[in-house]
């Protein structure tokens, strides 16, 4: 049964009502779903990619809400009440920060830095502050000290995953949610979709930045990635 | 000599290096400044506002860079160099806050909020995080901590004050600057123009909405705060 159809995945209920079925699509959105295409292969990509990405960061220690892929498009995840922000984590000024804060793109930023914002496409996805997500009352202030510990942790994992096959993590998108237990745990994907890429050497771009700024194929950079991440050694 | 002239206000050098003399004009802009007009009476009415209630402010123990009103329109301050941060505390939901969060307008706030907008007119005063602020070098952290104790501590001394003559404080914005040895003081204005400010038994908007929103005449609830904040009882 569908329970969901989001911009980039559909999700089903299986017989365990712990356990959901993600399914990729092969849409590209962007700009809060202005723009929009149908892309072959994507969903593809982004489910081998974010598969591979929650395994390598599960054998780190950062658990998710990552099962395992069960198909091509798609994967199991333990089903979460997710949590409507969405953490980013930034290594590198780029995209909305450089133009909330007039600093050009590529400018390093020496100390990662975490924003919440309020994952609601009504309202455009706002910046908002900690004190809005308690007037909120989306998360307590100790889940939000939790959340933003967590994001830090992810982006020392994926920082060492891109680095070894040259790929510079400049920022990425994270989504937590609850267990019944009320647990929080990592969950939605990490993909190309949600992550900054830029090859070390040239600074090319190997993400979704591709589809919003009309750079090229984004399917050969995702599948460049997919490659990289499998050890291909082909970028070196 | 014309040292700067903003869309409020004039800054005027004087014999001693330290001093300005402030000119407020009877310009109101609001959008930044996409909507404009002249209105007769306004630049005194605010400097007579802002005078008395940084004297206010001062009696109960708050510094700024006021030194005296010297005539309709003008002051002497202090001269200081603006930290290009608007400094805002929110007691209940109103404006932009109401529009980001979806939350309604009127709504109380537990505890007051304070939040950093990036004063910068090109990028529309953005709202930044505390890490932007560091980002952009703007101030330290100490500094921010200052500025957000500052703040309360105004918004304690103001919701006093407006308590008093049956005005609720719903919002207000300040700016701080740094003097010769670096020392941070409250500066700007304080005036229905930076306030939200609603007559408490009527919600009767008593401030710059009335010109945002084409409620009225602005002179005529500017002139109702100055003469409640004068001991005038007729709003009794
Ligand atoms: N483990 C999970 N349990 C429940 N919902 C999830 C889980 N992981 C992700 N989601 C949600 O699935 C939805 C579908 O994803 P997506 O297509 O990216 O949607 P959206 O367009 O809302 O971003 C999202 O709302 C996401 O928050
Ligand atoms: N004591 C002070 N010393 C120096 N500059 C000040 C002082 N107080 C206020 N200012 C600055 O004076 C300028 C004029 O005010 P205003 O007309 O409100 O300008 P703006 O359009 O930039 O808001 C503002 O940039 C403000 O930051
Ligand atoms: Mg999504
Ligand atoms: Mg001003």
């Amino acid at each position: 049964m569908l329970v969901y159809e989001g911009k980039a995945k559909r999700l089903y209920e299986t017989e365990n009502p712990d356990v959901l079925r993600v399914e990729y699509k092969d849409s590209a959105t962007a700009f809060n779903g202005v723009k929009k295409a149908e892309i072959e292969g994507k969903g593809q990509l982004n489910n081998e990619i974010s598969s591979l990405i929650f395994q390598r960061l599960e054998e780190k220690g950062v658990e998710s809400h990552f099962i395992r892929k069960i198909s091509g498009r798609e994967q199991l995840v333990r089903r979460v009440s997710i949590i409507p922000l969405e953490v980013v984590v930034r290594n590198v000024v780029a995209g909305s920060l450089a133009k909330r804060l007039g600093i050009e793109e590529g400018t390093a930023i020496k100390e990662p830095i975490v924003e919440f914002y309020y994952k609601n496409d009504e309202f455009g996805d706002p910046l908002i502050t900690e004190d809005h997500v308690l007037l909120l009352g989306i998360a307590s202030l100790e889940e939000l000290q939790f959340l933003r510990k967590q994001a830090l942790i992810v982006n020392e994992s994926l920082q060492a995953l891109f680095s070894e096959v040259g790929v510079r993590l400049v920022d990425f998108k994270l989504e937590f949610g609850r267990d019944q237990e009320g647990k929080i745990l990592l969950a939605d994907e990490i993909s190309p979709d949600t992550c900054r890429l830029w090859d070390r050497e040239t600074d090319r771009k190997l993400d979704k930045d591709v589809f919003r700024r009309d750079l090229g194929s984004l399917t050969e950079v995702y599948q460049e990635i997919l490659n990289r991440l499998r050890g291909d050694i082909s970028h070196v």
